[in-house]
């Protein structure tokens, strides 16, 4: 699938005003990179696209800054040395990396750290064992602390982040209840990945669904969406609940500032918390996080479901479609064979 | 200003639509109660009326159930032993106890909690070294932990609460930005109370005050007041950003929710959080904190300002002037004389 002797990278081409379209993307060609000494050239394998980037591509404040207009896109990757000028990753090695949107990169060895594809599939370390899976392992269990017995709801439940989410919660012991964009979404949280219940935010009445599927209020709340489906978990929380700010995906696209309830005093009256995390901040910790993934999906545990498009070209669609909800589980760029 | 051999009540007339009013209350007769053995009959001397009583009108639902149509209003009190059948509590004693808005009241003893005249005024049991001021303490350093340098914001600032926030802010060591709602107060906030800034949300165009008093942004929120004020202020929030939700006087009085941006982004984007808290759950550190309330009031390290009106009739103006911020400083109704 890659093309001969040229590096493809999709650049960012302009800011998207609301959602992003195909004109803020452009693929363009340039010379395969040459390593130097000590240095190797890393072919992209996968292609992880997520929801954050929408946030890069904008010029608004953020936690990063805005990503410079003409530069290759960001984003995490799997990739394999093809030439090697540094003992440590001979040819072969499968490394992940944050090579953004090309089909080459040229790294020193510092930002790669290496697979191994007989522990679990390659595509992994970008999906349940990478940032999407240590996201849900931190944000559940550093700031959301469930007990047994709790009730856990997690909005983008089949998306990457919160289908992990949910199945960490039920092994630690809560009740568990997803919230996602379709009946056959629903019906695999159910019937696929053990959650207590589903709701269809596009077609169930949310407010008696979450009371009738949350008897005792909402515990801990794992939010990838916010918006509407946010205010109405708000009005059901539990005494001490913990509220879990991971992504807020329904207002990433928007151009003017989304009106809601005023409903902090929600907060005040079940004396409960918020806090918004990235996942970079508990980096001293992924390893431990990243060994009971890894060993929780052994032991099947924990299951996980990969979108794949085939090709840099569909990049752009793919990333689109996060928006649309079009994605059914982590979404992947299959950017070149593992066997070439 | 006692009446003689009656126990006047102000009892919840009616439930508010909206702001309270006058028909709300209803000012009642009864017969002093008499002790009986092992009792005291307590005169009441001070009444506190706070915003949270709003939430006891009503009949949403709250952490407390709704207060009884029919019933004496609730409320902190300091009263006088004047008669007694205990001998823990001889006559003449002085005591905090929760009355509510009534002139007499009979206690076993057991909610009684005995004040030293010579310690503090004893007016002092409602205000900083009471209810509001253990609330000021707990809140701000149990759930803002600020720390020296770090920029606090306080809203509702000149206020029984607010007040000994800032100056506990202080204190530790923070930059101390108040917001209140005339120049009188703003001006008090930084004469007075050593605020490093004040701003006027009736007067000031918030988004640049806050801006301008707050270079860094804002990494301590004490929210006493929500609404529109505390939209800005999440606009500036600093990485790691903590918010206090204690009060939401701005929308207690709204019979429809009231709309404003959702923001829980801004939580994300710098990893901050916001959490909700009634005093009563640090119940077990309040003697610690009111010992060190004490010091600090004795030291004149914490001062203090009381807005007094005289006589339980008026006691429902007292009351619905807290939701147009006519008082200034802790508002209390003297009900009888100390000295009588």
């Amino acid at each position: 699938m890659t093309s001969e002797q040229v590096n493809r990278q999709v650049i960012l081409n302009s800011r998207p005003q609301g959602y992003p379209t195909g004109e803020n993307f452009k693929i363009v060609e340039g010379d395969i990179p040459v390593p130097g000494e000590g240095q190797v050239l890393v072919r992209t394998l996968w292609l992880s696209v997520d929801p954050y980037m929408r946030g890069r591509m904008s010029d608004a404040p953020s936690y990063t800054p805005p990503h410079p207009v003409g530069k290759t896109m960001p984003g995490g990757t799997v990739g394999k040395i093809v030439v090697s000028r540094n003992a440590s990753f001979p040819v072969g090695t499968f490394v992940e990396v944050g090579a953004g949107w090309q089909e080459y990169l040229v790294s020193s060895g510092r930002n790669l750290r290496k697979l191994d594809p007989s522990e679990a599939p390659l595509s992994t370390a970008l999906g349940v064992l990478g940032m999407p899976g240590l996201t849900a392992y931190h944000g559940l269990f550093e700031i959301g602390k469930p007990q047994p017995g709790e009730t856990l709801v997690v909005s983008g439940a089949s998306g990457a982040v919160g289908a992990v989410v949910g199945q960490l919660g039920k092994l630690a012991g809560c009740r568990v209840v997803g919230i996602a964009g379709s009946a056959e979404k629903v019906s695999y949280l159910e019937e696929e990945l053990g959650f207590d219940g589903g709701i269809n935010y596009k077609t169930d009445d949310m407010e008696s669904a979450i009371r009738q599927q949350c008897p005792n209020g909402v515990d801990v709340y794992f939010d990838n969406v916010g918006g509407e489906t946010t205010d109405i978990v708000m009005e059901n929380l539990a005494f001490r609940a913990r509220m879990i700010i991971c992504g807020q995906i329904s207002l990433y696209n928007l151009e003017e500032p989304d009106l809601g309830p005023r409903n902090l005093r929600q907060l005040l009256v079940h004396q409960a918390s918020v806090e918004g995390f990235i996942v970079g901040r508990f980096a001293d910790r992924a390893e431990v996080a990243r060994a009971r993934l890894t060993q929780f999906v052994r032991e099947g545990k924990i299951t996980y479901r990969e979108d794949v498009v085939d090709g840099l070209e569909n990049a752009p669609g793919a990333f689109m479609g996060l928006f649309q909800g079009t994605n059914f589980g982590k979404m992947l760029v299959k950017v070149s064979s593992e066997n070439e």
